[in-house]
């Protein structure tokens, strides 16, 4: 690509590896997912927990709910590759026909499966007839989980399981997590498998590459890039290769090297990683800020109460928050806070002075240990020459002292296209979030920032 | 399917009006499309524009970055449909081989366009033999946009066109809009198509379904129903028939019956229709506020600021927020909103006393129009058998009066499961900001809603 935008995800920065690796396609059935009003998140959760586990999709194809469509695709993929998954119009209505569209493909007859069936009974909502339905399967197919809500199944075709899953999300991921990836470990050749994933911020993704390329990659070893603005992820992934002793050491990369190239990684990456895994910034701030039994408040300007949002959607979070205040006007910023009117008007509500007001006189009225506040123009109007638009100040009081630090959120890293208001407090929450981070994780009270300006 | 769970989009419930209407395929390229690292946003995003603009997709193929997978999707489906789409792999690196593959596949020799090479030459990030990679194109294509950042190109096989696009969303969904779309119309068989789509919120999706299907959909038009938690969107589809006249009503359902059962269907739906379009709920509340000078102020307790995040993510929200507070603690509740710590001893921090406290106080202190609180229990644990977990007390202040309602956010009515911590909080934002876009709208005192309880 030219260039990303920089909302976007990028590709994997090492070609496949392909020799010895069994390949799969996915095949999505659904009209709604061609007219491009449902976004196929099932398809892509999926290949990403097959890939984890060790297997690379070849192919993703979605079709309508129609018999022909259903059968070519089926029957041409039959031919390409060892295995298949196909997802959607395993339900109750009409047009839902991708067991009779299966089971015409492959000449087989259509069946009641009576456990699916047994289970059905008791659901009261459905008549007889889409019981029946809802149990059929093409003749030889293995319900995959028979007692459940929706029990997909398996059909073993020549020698190509094909596994038929439900379309809805939750669903399918549930079948392939408990039941498919344990099928598909004991039934086809072992792949061993390492993978792992950090959550980093601070750093563009190019830097990252170039930091990751110059570590030196180990041969066999899968190094991903996954940017979800304003994060990057990081995977690596690395398969045993096929004459490697399962103790590894002999010879070729063995599970050890990639592990401590992982660790060379974090090292390297330093205090740009958030966690190792996948979790989200506000759950490693609030884990931290619960060991050390130590509370927050927020006081936010620009951020409309973005901070305060997101620290509250982990659960246990009155453990830690006591209280946030949206001060979008002066008054607000006088009257909860205590900022003086003159600092107001002699700075201006987008300034340092106000926003270690903000901070100090948000720790002392709710008697946290910590306070965020933030202040600063997220447009798109409102900027002048000296605080234009992305003009954003961060102020933390904790127990020692309070500091605050001027960012500058303007431009895009990678079209150098002025940024949204929305990436302007996305990036300011991140921001902020990030700096109690390494508040708690480190002591430190200055936060580095490519930002800061 | 068996049931969506809340979140899920669930398909259009008429079958495709397929007869006359052209057909055509996505091909989509890209390894990290296969590694379920990137979402396939793109497809999802050219599937809806060319949808509402009156052509539907047959299938959608993600293929690796491999020759000989691009070539043998690209030759099946010129067999198959009337155009094709094919989006990614134009980039810069080595593995973007899309350009390649298409000349290898219809042997012809990759040329490099004077025009786009000239656009090119202002890169000077880019060295000579990339920027002639990236103008090079099979012999006979023309670039969509010679002067753009991503030309993209068209290339006609047979009598087939073949469209060319970057992988990136915004770039190929622009190429799209400025130049793909208007070539179609221009040169492929006219398609009056009318589309429209509204917002809504309230109704569960299968009560909707119910309503319009006994409003008698005519022929030939398509109904979709896409769920966005906790909003239902609701689009129509109509194509004027081969052999209708311009002006519609000479026999079969002309563009006029479209937009009066359109209508027809806005009023059924009545208060519940959040607007025509896809505006937000915070925009059209923004705009409400707006036109009548108002402002409003927040308080918020379960919803931790999601509320005022939503509200302040509107451009010019400071001339209708004034300011919000997410009193999580009881000391804040106090503090701030002079609610009495008798009505906390006595009632509880969950209770329509506590809430009306909450309003009252907060619009006597910020001195807005408005003021919204709520306060609830979001769960996943504080639940008691009076008090279950989804409870939420949501107060409105406005100008005249101070009212109080009860909801009971407790289980997804698709799978009876109970709410997440997220959805309880998504939920109530939603009803608060739709309570007070009712009062404002039709000067309401009291919400009715499906969750009062």
């Amino acid at each position: 690509m030219i260039s990303w935008p920089v909302f976007s995800p990028i590709s994997v920065c090492m070609p496949f590896p392909c020799e010895d690796i069994m390949s799969y396609e996915i095949i999505a059935i659904g009209d709604e997912l061609l007219l491009g009003s449902t976004l196929n998140t099932t398809s892509h959760t999926i290949a990403r927990k097959l890939f984890e586990a060790g297997w690379i999709c070849r192919r993703i194809t979605t079709v309508g709910d129609d018999t022909t469509d259903i059968k070519d695709v089926l029957l041409q993929a039959i031919e390409r590759t060892d295995f298949i998954i196909l997802t959607g119009g395993l339900g109750p209505t009409t047009d839902d026909i991708t067991s009779e569209a299966a089971a015409h493909a492959m000449n087989l007859p259509l069946t009641i499966n009576g456990d699916v069936l047994n289970t059905l009974h008791a659901h009261n909502g459905f008549s007889q007839r889409i019981k029946e339905k809802l149990a059929s399967m093409p003749f030889g197919s293995v319900p995959l989980k028979p007692e459940g809500d929706a029990s997909g199944y398996l059909l073993i075709h020549g020698d190509t399981p094909l596994f038929f899953l439900p379309g809805v999300p939750g669903q399918a991921v549930a079948l392939l997590q408990e039941k498919v990836i344990p099928w598909l470990q004991n039934h086809l050749p072992a792949q061993a498998v390492y993978y792992r994933v950090m959550r980093t911020f601070g750093l563009p993704e190019t830097e990252i590459n170039r930091l990751v390329s110059a570590a030196s990659i180990p041969a066999d070893i899968t190094i991903g890039y996954y940017p979800v603005f304003p994060e990057v992820l990081i995977s690596m992934l690395y398969k045993r290769q096929k004459n490697e002793s399962a103790d590894a050491g002999s010879g070729g990369h063995g599970i050890e090297d990639a592990l401590s190239f992982w660790q060379r990684l974090v090292s390297l990456l330093d205090r740009h990683v958030i966690c190792e895994g996948e979790e989200t910034l506000e759950a490693v701030v609030g884990n931290l800020l619960l060991q050390k039994g130590a509370t927050v408040a927020t006081a936010e300007s620009c951020t409309g109460g973005l901070i305060a949002s997101r620290i509250t959607s982990i659960a246990g979070s009155s453990q830690w928050f006591e209280r946030g205040v949206i001060t979008y006007s002066n008054q607000a910023k006088m009257d909860i806070l205590k900022v003086r009117q003159e600092t107001l008007e002699q700075f201006g509500a987008v300034s340092e002075q106000t926003a270690i007001q903000m901070a100090k006189g948000l720790r002392r009225l709710a008697k946290t240990d910590y306070a965020l506040a933030v202040t600063g123009i997220a447009g798109p109007t409102g900027g002048s020459p000296e605080k234009p638009i992305g003009t954003v100040y961060i102020a933390l009081a904790t127990p020692q002292q309070t500091s605050c630090q001027r960012f500058l959120f303007s431009r895009s890293e990678n079209n150098h296209r002025p940024l949204t208001r929305t990436s302007i407090q996305q990036l300011t929450a991140e921001t902020a979030l990030d700096w109690l981070r390494i508040s708690l994780q480190y002591g430190a009270h200055i936060y580095s920032s490519r930002y800061t300006g």
